[in-house]
């Protein structure tokens, strides 16, 4: 693989990706084939175990995308055995305090800077930059904030040295704001907090990253400057596509245009 | 599970089903609980093993579906466990004479009609159908026309006793008429072998089926009289979907809308 | 799935399960389909992984039955993950004080509750209750209560807020007092321990729940008052039938009459 | 493993065996586990693939059981793979002819004997006989005769040279003769069948081997003259005692104790 | 991936190759990392079933090796899923007539010129030549011989129009040739053997394969014609590397050099 | 299994193992099958899953190796599950204290010396030691020191009570040592640490383990007093064979010998 992550970030901007809830290592092989950037393993909230990680990954690869992966807690070893297996890229969630964000950051990192292990069983083979002198060839760190008290303490975790970025999820952040649990949320305050997370990020040189209902909205945040931008999940293509293939056949023209991403 | 594929037909005229390529459980789960009546988890083209099978067919099951395969070859042990595994129709490939089409319903049916060998393992839990009395409970048998041979030999075929049904692949069916490979053929031998196929299954009383390119070109041909109409495929979904929500990203505006299947 | 797990235990007063310890999606299915009410998948001591749970949740609702599990540990991830999966109880073993069981229950509820995070994957298909308005239809929290320590602080956990029930395991619980670790305990000691959890549990309308030999002990337990019993685990069925059918070949009729739990 | 089938087979006169039709490798080690002298990995009606079998295999050997296989038809290569992954008997179904049991034997064997295919990955580091000079250290085979055809042509299959033995399934011969498929069968036809059977392997030096509906017939088959009795099926256990303990639950007395092999 | 098979032979003279009996993906991508040009994926002799096989390919290529199979027979449907998951050749076992090698290279084709069917799922994603205008694109088809019969017949399978090259097991042309199976043989008989292969591959322009002990002998090999030539194989490596490791650590200085394939 | 670890490296000394990062049963099988005392399956840096640990113990016992593991962290529920499993020695990594040290010890014993919580599962069918009377039967709980921390604290963690070794991975030691991470480290810093915790187990009667490059290296170590010595590691294996056989193809002589540990 000739792509590395935060070469391609700085190449271009704004990179795309996608998102994988099912444990299917040829589905991540279409979506990266189809031309995303990145291809995200979703291991909190996917159907997604650590054995479907590796073959998830070479198949992402394979395909000329770039492997991330979220992990379903900030905990140390699970992080290890992500990067163990070849991701460039580590979405960390639920993070309320900088000490939170330190602890994720140091978990990327080998001693003397952090804390991870020595093992590098897969990621020896992978990991290939052509030119990572300025960029750093870390795999990454994002940390998720999805709650008040982690908006209260946004200005010191953007500020947290070695973290590569912030992720916003927005479904969980409007939990967290009090609000229902969606993609596109119409309210202020949960523009606003969006808003605010960006803007920290920009000032802290960070990397913001958000879940998006598909390439539209992703369009809009890009230009807004988000710079990693998930616009397409597997579960969720399935389920649009179905819906709308099946509306078409019963002649059921009332249907509204499915999105790609519910 | 208390719909049977037969009498779903019986009831509804079309039935529109999922395909499934993807050697994935819930990403077939999650077509049947879209709604479509059948899918089928494909053994032939498909990357799946007859693993995969058991937990697929549970899946779509679960969310309602009817679970139906393809198998790669009309080899009866593999009919065989695939109806032990719970399908309650087989789709046979490249039958080309009535002694392939009746050899493949005898791989169907118990001794003394046909030659399956006794061991009901799964089958036996989850075939209940409310009334089949008139309309027979044993699984459907579906062969597939896709040369100039079999399209010589549709008259027998069809009339092959206890078949069910004639699949169409539009794809190979070209490519056995010496035409390019794909789901919508414009040229009028194709259309002509494609009528030709739902005639003699109407003579013959069968059930003509066909792998479509989406929901509008089933729609097209359930009005023609085609009972069993898959309509959307996994990894097309996939690949569709991709493309459409990276166009829509990256402001590719020229982009066509991606059909539910290529 | 027409059953929730609250209803039916509303209604029948008693629920009567089974308990997996293979990682074998159809070895739960056959234990549903024999008519057990819940199967429990077990995380913590059977040799089950998370890629095995999906699998088996999806055959046990196939089969009619409610899907419930026992994680391995009172860790956020874990009980989030098993819920996304589809699970209608969560059994968390080892619980010692009111502050663990207030943890339990939050991980299995979304905020401002609890501290779940969103994303039903899976769950958002399966679950459709016929009216828990007045139950609720938020998934079940069980805690484990297995020592001196925790026997110490019952009342205060049976308190906790939000605690759907307490679940007994005599094995662990046995050692916790010092004696022997076995289901069927004669010690008078064991079983006043296990009358003061029931006892608690009727005082602060929780459900008591507990792990039995068999069925015949299960009749006792559920006549006393227990609402969630388990009478059947699947590794201890192949034993003991595998015992008894051996002695039978080998005439050896002085072997006693198997149990069904061992 | 120090056993070898054949060996078992010479001194116990009659060795008794479990059946799997659950992909599940733990659950064939209970059933070794529990004592029985060979366990068969059934690919034919079990929900069992060619990737479940060498773990099984693995499992049974490791609990002190001899790992045997049903193969889904008389296919050389499903043989020989069964082989190399160290089965120590193949069961070959539906046998009708003296050519048919050739074939299966030639399967099992190297040239100049037979024709398998030279490359005994796994079998190379299982098969250590402490002393099968007098008896062979070939794998055995097994065909079955399960039909009017197979009983016409008896005498002839059991003259076939190298053949190991004949194995009665009573369900799939019943279906043959016209009678209800079931493990015991009360038709006089049936017991002349399976006692016709009996006599040509003794007649030739054949191993008669039976599938049993428990240890009990298991027992009346062994005395008769059978030296391969399959008396306990995992599935059939999990059914079986799944039932008895909710009868027992329920306090339903009036259910018969259900035996271990349904 | 940027290399094709043809190709790499065409430039190389001579390309070699890994071997895989595990059904493991990481291993076949550290065979395929370590510099091999292609990896075969062994469906006939080693553990591996069809499921294996995907993620097997994908590994091989994402590390920059190219895809081979070897199916464990001439079975039309089984050649065409390996085709459809990216193999870039088939190796046939057992080729005893031109009649059976034209039915191998047919399953290899499309129609008119062959009889493969139509769905090319995975490989659509992975077959980019650079330029193979004048050598084609199709997956190659190697057919074995490996017994007297094929050897009789060497002449006209060579000339069988299509095929791409004959590949030599030598341990099974041993036991064809009434010899102790192994990879280096002494006799004449099969070193005369083996150099027929070779000329009748050269005088029809076909590709000579072989399965070589070795690095050594396969450098022997190739300066002798053969242009496919595997030298290493995982089971072997690890076998062989366990021995030498061990015998280091008991200071057996007397062991000799472990080859890397036994 | 009739070994037992305590019993063989009493009567040995020195026990030599293996080391498996690959996720795969007979990878496993085949390095115990080569001789090796013990096989550890690491959860750590390895790509193995807990789904994989089960089958990969099955097959080292098999064979008549001794099943280890290293879990990823000091994790009760980890470390309870792959005792259950059948682990005859757990290996924890990171102690740096004590206090750590004692909980990694009492997650491995029972109530009331430590807090396993009961369910034998599997651990209850392989665990038969022929004679631990005077040496205990509990499985063996060994932890690493990779850091100055931990080196700061040895002389309290080797005095653990029930702790049976210290476990050096000399790639971690040394970046906990400011040093370039490998196996073979010639810095006097590294060589002194490692002497530290040699001299420290034998004072305190503790087992001495360590990962080594090779047999040669590990022959010096047990020299040394090291009782626990690894040699051999399945992907190592693996990457030294392909580029020696690879080297030996290409006729480049100038590459040193391989070693089997990289």
């Amino acid at each position: 693989m000739s792509k590395v992550l935060r070469l391609a970030i700085a190449e271009k901007r704004a990179v795309f990706g996608g998102w994988c809830a099912l444990p299917c290592a040829f589905g991540a092989e279409l979506l990266a084939a189809g031309g995303l950037d990145y291809v995200c393993v979703d291991q909190q909230h996917g159907l997604i175990d650590y054995a479907d990680v590796t073959p998830m990954f070479t198949a992402i690869e394979r395909a000329g995308g770039i492997p991330v992966t979220r992990v379903p807690a900030s905990t140390d070893w699970m992080i290890a055995k992500a990067l163990d297996a070849g991701a460039q890229a580590v979405i960390v969630p639920m993070c309320e305090t900088p000490e939170q964000a330190a602890a994720a950051v140091a978990a990327c990192r080998y001693p003397p800077t952090g804390i991870r292990s020595y093992g590098p069983i897969r990621s020896a083979l992978v990991r290939q930059a052509r030119d990572t002198a300025t960029l750093g060839d870390e795999p990454m760190c994002f940390v998720m904030i999805e709650s008040r008290r982690g908006l209260d303490n946004l200005e010191a975790i953007a500020a947290t040295p070695g973290l590569d970025g912030i992720y916003v999820g927005p479904a969980d952040l409007a939990l967290g704001l009090g609000l229902e649990p969606d993609l596109d949320k119409p309210e202020k305050e949960h523009a606003d907090a969006v808003a605010a997370i960006l803007d920290a990020c920009r000032r802290h040189g960070r990397v913001a990253g958000i879940q998006c209902s598909g390439g539209a909205s992703g369009r809009r945040y890009a230009d807004q400057g988000f710079g990693f931008v998930t616009i397409a999940k597997d579960s969720a293509l399935l389920q649009a596509g179905t819906r709308q293939e099946l509306a078409r056949a019963r002649g059921d023209t009332a249907n509204p245009a499915a999105s790609g991403y519910t």
